[in-house]
Protein backbone atom coordinates (compact mmCIF):
# COMPACT_ATOMS: atom_id res chain seq x y z
CA UNK A 1 0.00 0.00 0.00
CA UNK A 2 1.25 3.53 -0.94
CA UNK A 3 0.13 6.90 -0.13
CA UNK A 4 0.58 10.13 -1.74
CA UNK A 5 -0.42 13.70 -2.02
CA UNK A 6 -1.53 14.91 -5.81
CA UNK A 7 -2.30 18.28 -6.84
CA UNK A 8 -0.73 22.14 -6.43
CA UNK A 9 0.95 23.01 -4.02
CA UNK A 10 -0.97 23.90 -0.74
CA UNK A 11 -4.26 21.97 -2.67
CA UNK A 12 -2.52 18.71 -2.66
CA UNK A 13 -5.81 15.53 -2.59
CA UNK A 14 -4.82 12.42 -0.84
CA UNK A 15 -4.62 8.83 -2.88
CA UNK A 16 -3.57 5.47 -2.46
CA UNK A 17 -2.08 2.95 -4.90
CA UNK A 18 -3.07 -1.02 -3.87
CA UNK A 19 -2.60 -3.68 -6.66
CA UNK A 20 -1.64 -0.67 -9.16
CA UNK A 21 -5.15 0.99 -8.64
CA UNK A 22 -5.33 4.61 -7.89
CA UNK A 23 -8.12 5.24 -5.68
CA UNK A 24 -8.99 9.11 -4.55
CA UNK A 25 -8.86 8.88 -0.39
CA UNK A 26 -10.87 12.06 -0.24
CA UNK A 27 -13.85 9.99 1.16
CA UNK A 28 -11.85 8.70 3.86
CA UNK A 29 -9.60 11.61 4.84
CA UNK A 30 -9.06 15.12 4.18
CA UNK A 31 -5.64 14.54 4.40
CA UNK A 32 -2.08 12.20 4.85
CA UNK A 33 -1.86 13.86 8.87
CA UNK A 34 -0.79 12.72 11.76
CA UNK A 35 -4.61 11.83 13.00
CA UNK A 36 -4.93 9.55 9.94
CA UNK A 37 -2.02 7.56 10.24
CA UNK A 38 -2.84 6.91 13.89
CA UNK A 39 -6.31 5.70 13.38
CA UNK A 40 -5.51 1.92 11.99
CA UNK A 41 -5.62 3.45 9.17
CA UNK A 42 -4.53 0.42 6.78
CA UNK A 43 -7.02 -1.67 8.28
CA UNK A 44 -9.72 1.03 7.01
CA UNK A 45 -8.20 1.65 3.79
CA UNK A 46 -8.78 -2.09 3.01
CA UNK A 47 -12.40 -1.81 4.35
CA UNK A 48 -12.81 1.10 2.22
CA UNK A 49 -11.88 -0.25 -1.10
CA UNK A 50 -13.80 -3.13 -0.65
CA UNK A 51 -16.84 -1.96 -0.08
CA UNK A 52 -16.51 0.44 -2.89
CA UNK A 53 -16.33 3.97 -1.21
CA UNK A 54 -13.07 4.73 -3.17
CA UNK A 55 -13.17 6.03 -5.94
CA UNK A 56 -10.68 5.12 -8.62
CA UNK A 57 -8.85 8.19 -9.65
CA UNK A 58 -5.80 8.76 -12.31
CA UNK A 59 -3.83 11.31 -11.88
CA UNK A 60 -1.39 10.96 -14.72
CA UNK A 61 1.27 13.68 -14.20
CA UNK A 62 -0.27 15.92 -11.44
CA UNK A 63 2.34 17.32 -9.20
CA UNK A 64 3.70 14.89 -5.95
CA UNK A 65 3.54 16.88 -3.11
CA UNK A 66 5.12 16.03 -0.05
CA UNK A 67 3.29 12.29 1.06
CA UNK A 68 2.08 13.68 4.59
CA UNK A 69 1.28 16.84 5.58
CA UNK A 70 3.83 19.31 7.41
CA UNK A 71 5.05 16.68 10.42
CA UNK A 72 5.54 18.57 14.24
CA UNK A 73 9.07 17.57 13.95
CA UNK A 74 12.09 16.46 11.87
CA UNK A 75 14.45 14.19 13.64
CA UNK A 76 17.79 13.61 11.54
CA UNK A 77 20.47 10.92 12.33
CA UNK A 78 24.12 11.97 11.87
CA UNK A 79 26.56 10.18 11.11
CA UNK A 80 24.93 7.46 10.09
CA UNK A 81 26.81 5.20 7.70
CA UNK A 82 30.43 4.77 8.69
CA UNK A 83 32.04 5.70 4.72
CA UNK A 84 30.19 8.88 4.99
CA UNK A 85 31.38 9.46 8.61
CA UNK A 86 34.88 9.32 6.97
CA UNK A 87 34.46 11.75 4.34
CA UNK A 88 33.25 14.39 6.84
CA UNK A 89 36.19 13.99 8.79
CA UNK A 90 34.54 11.72 11.61
CA UNK A 91 35.49 8.52 13.43
CA UNK A 92 31.50 6.35 12.78
CA UNK A 93 29.54 7.62 16.33
CA UNK A 94 29.98 5.79 19.12
CA UNK A 95 26.36 6.93 19.88
CA UNK A 96 23.44 8.22 17.73
CA UNK A 97 23.79 11.17 16.82
CA UNK A 98 20.45 13.36 16.56
CA UNK A 99 19.51 16.84 15.19
CA UNK A 100 16.78 18.47 13.77
CA UNK A 101 15.45 20.48 10.68
CA UNK A 102 12.78 23.12 10.73
CA UNK A 103 9.47 21.30 9.60
CA UNK A 104 8.57 24.07 7.09
CA UNK A 105 11.62 23.45 5.10
CA UNK A 106 9.02 20.05 3.40
CA UNK A 107 8.37 20.52 0.19
CA UNK A 108 7.32 18.13 -2.68
CA UNK A 109 9.84 15.72 -4.92
CA UNK A 110 10.03 17.06 -7.46
CA UNK A 111 9.68 21.22 -7.02
CA UNK A 112 12.46 23.56 -7.98
CA UNK A 113 14.65 24.30 -5.34
CA UNK A 114 15.98 27.57 -4.92
CA UNK A 115 20.02 27.43 -3.92
CA UNK A 116 19.53 29.58 -0.52
CA UNK A 117 20.88 33.43 -1.08
CA UNK A 118 24.74 33.96 -0.30
CA UNK A 119 24.99 30.09 -0.36
CA UNK A 120 28.08 28.43 -1.56
CA UNK A 121 27.85 25.02 -0.30
CA UNK A 122 24.20 23.61 -1.01
CA UNK A 123 24.72 19.88 -0.54
CA UNK A 124 22.68 16.80 -1.15
CA UNK A 125 22.09 13.85 0.81
CA UNK A 126 19.86 11.05 -0.07
CA UNK A 127 18.11 9.18 2.81
CA UNK A 128 15.44 6.60 4.15
CA UNK A 129 12.92 8.39 5.84
CA UNK A 130 10.78 7.32 8.25
CA UNK A 131 7.18 8.42 9.21
CA UNK A 132 6.01 8.01 12.56
CA UNK A 133 2.39 6.27 12.66
CA UNK A 134 1.51 5.60 16.40
CA UNK A 135 3.20 7.95 19.64
CA UNK A 136 6.11 6.44 20.19
CA UNK A 137 7.76 7.26 23.98
CA UNK A 138 10.01 4.80 26.19
CA UNK A 139 9.53 1.58 23.67
CA UNK A 140 11.24 -1.36 25.78
CA UNK A 141 13.32 -2.23 22.99
CA UNK A 142 13.90 -1.93 19.20
CA UNK A 143 11.65 -5.12 18.28
CA UNK A 144 8.54 -2.90 19.52
CA UNK A 145 9.61 -0.14 16.65
CA UNK A 146 7.83 -1.40 13.68
CA UNK A 147 3.94 -0.77 15.01
CA UNK A 148 4.83 2.92 15.70
CA UNK A 149 5.86 3.15 11.75
CA UNK A 150 3.90 4.23 9.39
CA UNK A 151 6.21 3.78 6.08
CA UNK A 152 8.71 5.02 4.79
CA UNK A 153 9.91 7.89 1.80
CA UNK A 154 12.67 8.82 0.55
CA UNK A 155 14.24 12.70 1.83
CA UNK A 156 16.75 15.02 0.46
CA UNK A 157 18.34 16.01 3.85
CA UNK A 158 19.52 19.15 2.21
CA UNK A 159 22.09 21.58 3.56
CA UNK A 160 24.45 24.24 3.71
CA UNK A 161 27.93 23.28 4.52
CA UNK A 162 29.19 26.76 5.68
CA UNK A 163 26.79 27.71 7.63
CA UNK A 164 25.92 24.01 9.17
CA UNK A 165 29.66 23.88 9.69
CA UNK A 166 31.79 26.75 9.55
CA UNK A 167 30.26 29.61 10.82
CA UNK A 168 27.68 27.13 13.38
CA UNK A 169 29.64 26.98 16.30
CA UNK A 170 29.37 23.08 15.94
CA UNK A 171 25.74 22.83 15.83
CA UNK A 172 24.11 21.39 12.39
CA UNK A 173 21.01 23.16 13.05
CA UNK A 174 21.88 26.59 11.17
CA UNK A 175 22.33 25.23 7.87
CA UNK A 176 19.81 22.73 7.54
CA UNK A 177 16.72 24.41 7.93
CA UNK A 178 16.85 26.81 4.71
CA UNK A 179 13.68 27.37 2.60
CA UNK A 180 12.92 24.11 0.17
CA UNK A 181 15.59 21.64 2.04
CA UNK A 182 13.56 19.20 2.57
CA UNK A 183 12.20 17.26 -0.33
CA UNK A 184 10.24 14.26 0.45
CA UNK A 185 8.16 11.68 -1.25
CA UNK A 186 7.29 10.87 -3.47
CA UNK A 187 5.08 7.94 -2.20
CA UNK A 188 4.22 6.96 1.75
CA UNK A 189 5.17 3.25 1.84
CA UNK A 190 4.16 0.89 4.40
CA UNK A 191 6.57 -1.33 5.83
CA UNK A 192 4.45 -4.95 4.04
CA UNK A 193 6.11 -3.52 1.32
CA UNK A 194 9.72 -2.91 1.37
CA UNK A 195 12.88 -4.37 3.73
CA UNK A 196 13.84 -1.40 5.09
CA UNK A 197 16.81 -3.37 6.22
CA UNK A 198 18.60 -3.65 2.90
CA UNK A 199 17.36 -1.12 0.51
CA UNK A 200 19.51 0.57 -2.44
CA UNK A 201 19.54 4.40 -2.11
CA UNK A 202 21.35 6.34 -4.72
CA UNK A 203 21.60 10.04 -6.04
CA UNK A 204 22.78 11.89 -9.24
CA UNK A 205 23.40 15.31 -10.45
CA UNK A 206 23.23 15.97 -13.52
CA UNK A 207 22.90 12.46 -14.42
CA UNK A 208 26.75 11.63 -12.55
CA UNK A 209 26.20 9.41 -9.90
CA UNK A 210 27.19 10.39 -6.11
CA UNK A 211 25.69 8.09 -3.97
CA UNK A 212 25.20 4.48 -4.18
CA UNK A 213 24.70 2.20 -1.03
CA UNK A 214 22.28 0.12 0.95
CA UNK A 215 20.69 0.66 4.03
CA UNK A 216 21.72 -2.48 5.18
CA UNK A 217 25.39 -0.28 5.81
CA UNK A 218 23.38 2.33 8.67
CA UNK A 219 25.37 1.58 11.72
CA UNK A 220 22.46 1.90 13.64
CA UNK A 221 19.44 1.21 11.60
CA UNK A 222 15.89 1.84 11.10
CA UNK A 223 14.56 -0.40 14.90
CA UNK A 224 17.45 0.95 16.97
CA UNK A 225 16.33 4.46 15.77
CA UNK A 226 12.85 4.63 16.50
CA UNK A 227 13.63 3.19 20.08
CA UNK A 228 16.70 5.19 21.10
CA UNK A 229 14.73 8.37 20.49
CA UNK A 230 11.83 7.44 22.35
CA UNK A 231 14.32 7.24 25.36
CA UNK A 232 15.05 11.08 24.93
CA UNK A 233 11.82 12.44 23.36
CA UNK A 234 8.22 11.55 22.42
CA UNK A 235 7.83 10.89 18.80
CA UNK A 236 4.10 12.10 17.27
CA UNK A 237 1.71 10.33 14.50
CA UNK A 238 3.06 12.40 11.29
CA UNK A 239 7.02 12.99 12.54
CA UNK A 240 9.54 12.07 10.12
CA UNK A 241 12.95 10.78 10.64
CA UNK A 242 15.58 11.13 8.44
CA UNK A 243 17.78 8.25 9.15
CA UNK A 244 21.42 9.55 7.69
CA UNK A 245 22.87 9.57 4.39
CA UNK A 246 25.34 7.63 2.78
CA UNK A 247 29.17 8.96 1.52
CA UNK A 248 29.07 10.51 -1.97
CA UNK A 249 28.04 14.17 -1.19
CA UNK A 250 30.03 17.28 -1.93
CA UNK A 251 31.53 17.84 1.64
CA UNK A 252 33.94 14.65 0.53
CA UNK A 253 35.73 17.40 -2.03
CA UNK A 254 35.20 14.85 -4.12
CA UNK A 255 32.49 16.57 -6.36
CA UNK A 256 31.62 20.10 -6.94
CA UNK A 257 28.58 22.08 -4.26
CA UNK A 258 24.94 22.66 -6.32
CA UNK A 259 24.40 25.87 -8.52
CA UNK A 260 21.07 27.33 -10.47
CA UNK A 261 20.66 24.77 -13.32
CA UNK A 262 21.76 21.70 -11.90
CA UNK A 263 19.37 18.40 -11.60
CA UNK A 264 19.47 16.35 -8.67
CA UNK A 265 18.21 13.01 -8.76
CA UNK A 266 17.55 10.19 -5.65
CA UNK A 267 16.14 7.11 -5.62
CA UNK A 268 15.42 4.27 -3.28
CA UNK A 269 14.39 0.99 -4.00
CA UNK A 270 11.14 0.45 -3.44
CA UNK A 271 10.11 4.14 -2.59
CA UNK A 272 10.35 5.53 -6.21
CA UNK A 273 12.39 8.24 -7.18
CA UNK A 274 12.62 12.30 -7.14
CA UNK A 275 14.42 14.85 -9.08
CA UNK A 276 14.51 18.56 -8.78
CA UNK A 277 16.13 21.32 -10.55
CA UNK A 278 17.91 23.96 -8.62
CA UNK A 279 17.24 27.92 -9.36
CA UNK B 1 -0.83 44.48 26.45
CA UNK B 2 -0.25 41.17 27.94
CA UNK B 3 -1.94 38.08 26.72
CA UNK B 4 -2.21 34.73 28.58
CA UNK B 5 -4.20 31.79 28.17
CA UNK B 6 -5.92 30.23 30.83
CA UNK B 7 -7.31 26.78 31.92
CA UNK B 8 -6.88 22.77 31.95
CA UNK B 9 -4.44 21.94 30.09
CA UNK B 10 -5.65 21.71 26.27
CA UNK B 11 -8.93 23.98 27.05
CA UNK B 12 -6.89 26.85 27.57
CA UNK B 13 -9.13 30.16 27.03
CA UNK B 14 -7.55 33.46 25.64
CA UNK B 15 -7.44 36.54 27.51
CA UNK B 16 -5.74 39.73 27.43
CA UNK B 17 -4.79 42.72 30.26
CA UNK B 18 -4.70 46.10 28.97
CA UNK B 19 -4.58 48.39 32.27
CA UNK B 20 -4.73 45.97 34.53
CA UNK B 21 -8.61 44.86 33.54
CA UNK B 22 -8.42 41.59 31.95
CA UNK B 23 -10.47 40.65 29.05
CA UNK B 24 -12.04 37.33 26.97
CA UNK B 25 -10.12 37.36 24.08
CA UNK B 26 -12.37 34.59 22.72
CA UNK B 27 -14.47 36.86 20.92
CA UNK B 28 -11.84 37.73 18.78
CA UNK B 29 -9.82 34.54 18.19
CA UNK B 30 -10.01 31.26 19.16
CA UNK B 31 -6.74 30.82 20.41
CA UNK B 32 -3.34 33.00 20.64
CA UNK B 33 -1.56 31.13 17.62
CA UNK B 34 0.26 32.76 14.06
CA UNK B 35 -3.11 33.28 12.37
CA UNK B 36 -4.35 36.00 15.25
CA UNK B 37 -0.51 36.84 16.09
CA UNK B 38 0.38 38.09 12.56
CA UNK B 39 -3.49 39.53 11.95
CA UNK B 40 -2.22 43.35 12.96
CA UNK B 41 -3.63 41.63 17.15
CA UNK B 42 -2.43 44.88 18.80
CA UNK B 43 -4.63 47.22 16.97
CA UNK B 44 -7.80 44.73 16.52
CA UNK B 45 -7.56 44.09 20.41
CA UNK B 46 -7.82 47.78 20.97
CA UNK B 47 -10.84 48.46 18.85
CA UNK B 48 -12.35 45.68 20.33
CA UNK B 49 -11.84 46.88 24.19
CA UNK B 50 -13.21 50.20 22.49
CA UNK B 51 -16.04 48.87 21.26
CA UNK B 52 -16.92 46.87 23.94
CA UNK B 53 -16.50 43.64 22.86
CA UNK B 54 -15.11 41.89 24.42
CA UNK B 55 -16.33 40.72 27.81
CA UNK B 56 -14.01 41.27 31.19
CA UNK B 57 -13.16 38.32 32.95
CA UNK B 58 -11.31 37.33 36.39
CA UNK B 59 -9.46 34.14 35.82
CA UNK B 60 -8.67 34.14 39.57
CA UNK B 61 -5.93 31.65 39.95
CA UNK B 62 -6.82 29.32 36.69
CA UNK B 63 -4.14 27.60 35.38
CA UNK B 64 -1.97 29.60 32.89
CA UNK B 65 -1.09 27.36 30.09
CA UNK B 66 1.42 28.58 27.60
CA UNK B 67 0.91 32.13 26.60
CA UNK B 68 1.04 30.96 22.52
CA UNK B 69 -0.67 27.16 20.86
CA UNK B 70 2.49 25.00 19.76
CA UNK B 71 4.60 26.55 18.03
CA UNK B 72 5.80 24.96 14.31
CA UNK B 73 9.49 25.36 15.65
CA UNK B 74 11.28 26.30 18.59
CA UNK B 75 14.70 27.97 17.77
CA UNK B 76 17.49 28.05 20.80
CA UNK B 77 20.38 30.19 21.06
CA UNK B 78 23.20 28.64 22.74
CA UNK B 79 26.17 29.96 24.83
CA UNK B 80 25.26 34.21 24.41
CA UNK B 81 26.23 34.38 27.80
CA UNK B 82 29.94 35.21 28.25
CA UNK B 83 30.01 33.92 31.70
CA UNK B 84 27.51 31.09 30.94
CA UNK B 85 30.35 29.87 27.89
CA UNK B 86 32.92 30.36 30.33
CA UNK B 87 30.95 27.96 32.88
CA UNK B 88 30.33 25.05 30.30
CA UNK B 89 33.96 25.28 29.36
CA UNK B 90 33.63 27.31 25.76
CA UNK B 91 35.12 30.69 24.73
CA UNK B 92 31.95 32.98 23.84
CA UNK B 93 30.70 31.94 20.23
CA UNK B 94 32.18 34.24 17.22
CA UNK B 95 29.48 33.29 15.55
CA UNK B 96 25.44 32.61 16.65
CA UNK B 97 25.28 29.21 18.01
CA UNK B 98 21.56 27.78 17.11
CA UNK B 99 19.88 24.29 17.76
CA UNK B 100 16.44 22.82 18.13
CA UNK B 101 13.78 21.80 20.71
CA UNK B 102 10.93 19.57 19.50
CA UNK B 103 7.61 21.62 19.87
CA UNK B 104 5.78 18.62 21.63
CA UNK B 105 8.20 19.87 24.93
CA UNK B 106 5.83 23.03 25.42
CA UNK B 107 4.45 23.44 28.72
CA UNK B 108 2.77 25.83 31.22
CA UNK B 109 5.20 27.80 33.17
CA UNK B 110 3.81 26.51 36.73
CA UNK B 111 3.14 22.81 35.46
CA UNK B 112 4.98 20.02 37.04
CA UNK B 113 7.85 18.86 35.14
CA UNK B 114 8.84 14.79 35.49
CA UNK B 115 12.65 14.08 35.63
CA UNK B 116 12.63 11.62 32.81
CA UNK B 117 12.72 8.04 32.97
CA UNK B 118 16.67 7.11 33.31
CA UNK B 119 18.13 11.05 33.72
CA UNK B 120 20.40 11.94 36.45
CA UNK B 121 21.23 15.48 34.70
CA UNK B 122 18.26 17.64 34.19
CA UNK B 123 19.19 21.47 34.29
CA UNK B 124 17.47 24.73 34.19
CA UNK B 125 18.01 27.70 32.18
CA UNK B 126 16.29 30.80 32.32
CA UNK B 127 15.90 32.71 29.42
CA UNK B 128 14.02 34.91 27.34
CA UNK B 129 12.13 33.96 24.54
CA UNK B 130 10.93 36.06 21.50
CA UNK B 131 7.08 34.89 19.85
CA UNK B 132 7.44 36.03 16.27
CA UNK B 133 4.20 37.87 14.56
CA UNK B 134 5.20 38.23 11.35
CA UNK B 135 6.78 35.60 8.71
CA UNK B 136 10.90 36.54 9.02
CA UNK B 137 12.52 35.86 5.73
CA UNK B 138 16.13 37.89 4.62
CA UNK B 139 15.40 40.71 6.58
CA UNK B 140 17.68 43.53 5.48
CA UNK B 141 19.10 44.17 9.08
CA UNK B 142 18.64 44.33 12.96
CA UNK B 143 16.32 47.23 12.62
CA UNK B 144 13.84 45.16 10.81
CA UNK B 145 13.59 43.06 13.60
CA UNK B 146 10.95 44.03 15.75
CA UNK B 147 8.40 44.38 13.56
CA UNK B 148 8.32 41.04 13.04
CA UNK B 149 8.27 40.35 17.15
CA UNK B 150 4.36 39.66 18.42
CA UNK B 151 6.09 40.18 21.99
CA UNK B 152 8.33 38.32 24.49
CA UNK B 153 7.98 35.15 27.43
CA UNK B 154 9.78 33.61 29.77
CA UNK B 155 10.99 30.15 28.93
CA UNK B 156 13.04 27.50 31.12
CA UNK B 157 15.17 25.77 28.40
CA UNK B 158 15.70 22.38 30.42
CA UNK B 159 18.18 20.37 29.11
CA UNK B 160 19.48 16.85 29.94
CA UNK B 161 23.52 17.47 30.12
CA UNK B 162 24.50 13.84 29.58
CA UNK B 163 22.21 13.45 26.75
CA UNK B 164 23.04 16.84 25.34
CA UNK B 165 26.43 16.51 26.13
CA UNK B 166 28.40 12.77 26.58
CA UNK B 167 26.01 10.72 24.49
CA UNK B 168 25.11 13.02 21.48
CA UNK B 169 28.08 13.00 19.53
CA UNK B 170 28.74 17.14 19.85
CA UNK B 171 25.08 17.80 18.38
CA UNK B 172 22.77 19.34 21.86
CA UNK B 173 19.04 18.31 20.26
CA UNK B 174 18.98 15.20 21.76
CA UNK B 175 19.44 16.79 25.44
CA UNK B 176 17.13 19.35 25.05
CA UNK B 177 13.47 17.41 23.77
CA UNK B 178 12.25 15.60 26.73
CA UNK B 179 8.90 15.53 27.93
CA UNK B 180 7.43 18.84 29.55
CA UNK B 181 11.04 20.32 28.96
CA UNK B 182 9.85 24.01 27.49
CA UNK B 183 8.05 25.56 30.09
CA UNK B 184 6.46 28.81 28.53
CA UNK B 185 4.71 31.80 29.80
CA UNK B 186 2.70 33.06 31.82
CA UNK B 187 2.57 36.39 30.05
CA UNK B 188 3.32 37.06 26.30
CA UNK B 189 3.86 40.57 26.55
CA UNK B 190 3.84 43.29 23.56
CA UNK B 191 7.36 45.33 23.02
CA UNK B 192 5.83 48.42 23.81
CA UNK B 193 5.26 47.25 27.58
CA UNK B 194 8.91 46.19 27.93
CA UNK B 195 12.82 47.40 27.25
CA UNK B 196 14.02 44.13 25.70
CA UNK B 197 18.06 44.94 25.80
CA UNK B 198 17.83 45.72 29.76
CA UNK B 199 15.89 43.03 31.57
CA UNK B 200 16.65 41.37 34.92
CA UNK B 201 16.35 37.13 34.67
CA UNK B 202 16.90 35.19 37.96
CA UNK B 203 16.43 31.09 38.83
CA UNK B 204 16.39 29.99 42.16
CA UNK B 205 16.40 26.17 43.36
CA UNK B 206 14.37 25.57 46.51
CA UNK B 207 14.33 29.07 47.04
CA UNK B 208 18.46 29.60 46.64
CA UNK B 209 19.58 31.71 44.12
CA UNK B 210 20.86 30.20 40.53
CA UNK B 211 20.93 32.38 38.01
CA UNK B 212 20.57 36.37 38.07
CA UNK B 213 21.88 38.10 35.24
CA UNK B 214 20.80 40.58 32.41
CA UNK B 215 19.94 40.32 29.07
CA UNK B 216 22.08 43.64 28.32
CA UNK B 217 24.64 40.74 28.93
CA UNK B 218 23.66 38.91 25.98
CA UNK B 219 26.26 38.35 23.26
CA UNK B 220 23.86 38.55 20.41
CA UNK B 221 20.72 41.02 21.33
CA UNK B 222 17.50 40.48 20.19
CA UNK B 223 17.42 42.34 17.11
CA UNK B 224 20.27 40.63 15.88
CA UNK B 225 19.32 37.26 16.55
CA UNK B 226 15.77 37.64 14.45
CA UNK B 227 17.86 39.41 11.47
CA UNK B 228 20.46 36.75 11.83
CA UNK B 229 18.48 33.44 12.09
CA UNK B 230 16.52 35.00 9.02
CA UNK B 231 19.52 34.81 6.67
CA UNK B 232 19.37 31.02 7.28
CA UNK B 233 15.16 29.98 6.96
CA UNK B 234 12.04 31.03 7.22
CA UNK B 235 10.16 32.57 11.23
CA UNK B 236 7.08 32.04 11.20
CA UNK B 237 4.25 33.76 12.79
CA UNK B 238 4.33 32.00 16.37
CA UNK B 239 7.45 30.48 16.49
CA UNK B 240 9.56 31.05 19.55
CA UNK B 241 13.57 31.83 19.63
CA UNK B 242 14.78 30.91 23.33
CA UNK B 243 17.65 33.40 23.43
CA UNK B 244 19.88 31.86 25.59
CA UNK B 245 20.97 31.08 29.31
CA UNK B 246 22.87 33.27 31.49
CA UNK B 247 25.49 31.32 34.39
CA UNK B 248 23.80 29.59 37.09
CA UNK B 249 23.08 26.20 35.56
CA UNK B 250 24.06 22.96 37.34
CA UNK B 251 26.07 21.82 34.51
CA UNK B 252 29.11 24.71 35.78
CA UNK B 253 29.53 22.26 38.92
CA UNK B 254 28.71 24.52 41.41
CA UNK B 255 25.28 23.15 42.09
CA UNK B 256 23.21 19.86 41.66
CA UNK B 257 21.26 18.93 38.53
CA UNK B 258 17.39 18.08 39.90
CA UNK B 259 15.59 15.87 41.13
CA UNK B 260 11.71 14.82 42.38
CA UNK B 261 10.63 17.21 44.77
CA UNK B 262 12.97 20.29 43.37
CA UNK B 263 10.83 23.76 43.00
CA UNK B 264 12.06 25.73 40.26
CA UNK B 265 11.78 29.38 40.46
CA UNK B 266 12.38 32.32 37.56
CA UNK B 267 11.09 35.27 36.57
CA UNK B 268 11.94 37.80 34.15
CA UNK B 269 11.51 42.07 34.65
CA UNK B 270 8.09 42.78 33.07
CA UNK B 271 7.22 39.22 31.92
CA UNK B 272 6.33 37.67 35.78
CA UNK B 273 7.52 34.60 36.77
CA UNK B 274 7.26 30.67 36.82
CA UNK B 275 7.17 28.50 39.52
CA UNK B 276 7.43 24.28 38.74
CA UNK B 277 7.73 21.14 40.97
CA UNK B 278 9.63 18.52 39.24
CA UNK B 279 8.54 15.02 40.05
Amino acid sequence: MRFARRGAAGAEKPVVVVDDTTYDLSPLTADIDGPFLESDFRARVTRAIESGSLPETSPGDERFGAPITRPSAIYCVGMNYAAHAAESGSEPPKNLVMFMKAPNTVVGPNDEVKIPRNSTKTDWEVELAIVIGKRASYLDGPEQSLEHIAGFTIANDLSEREWQIEISGGQWCKGKSGPGFSPLGPWLVTPDEVDASRLRLRSFVNGEPRQDSSTSDLIFDVPYIVWHLSQFLVLEPGDVIMTGTPEGVALSGRFPYLKAGDVVELDIEGLGSQRQVYA
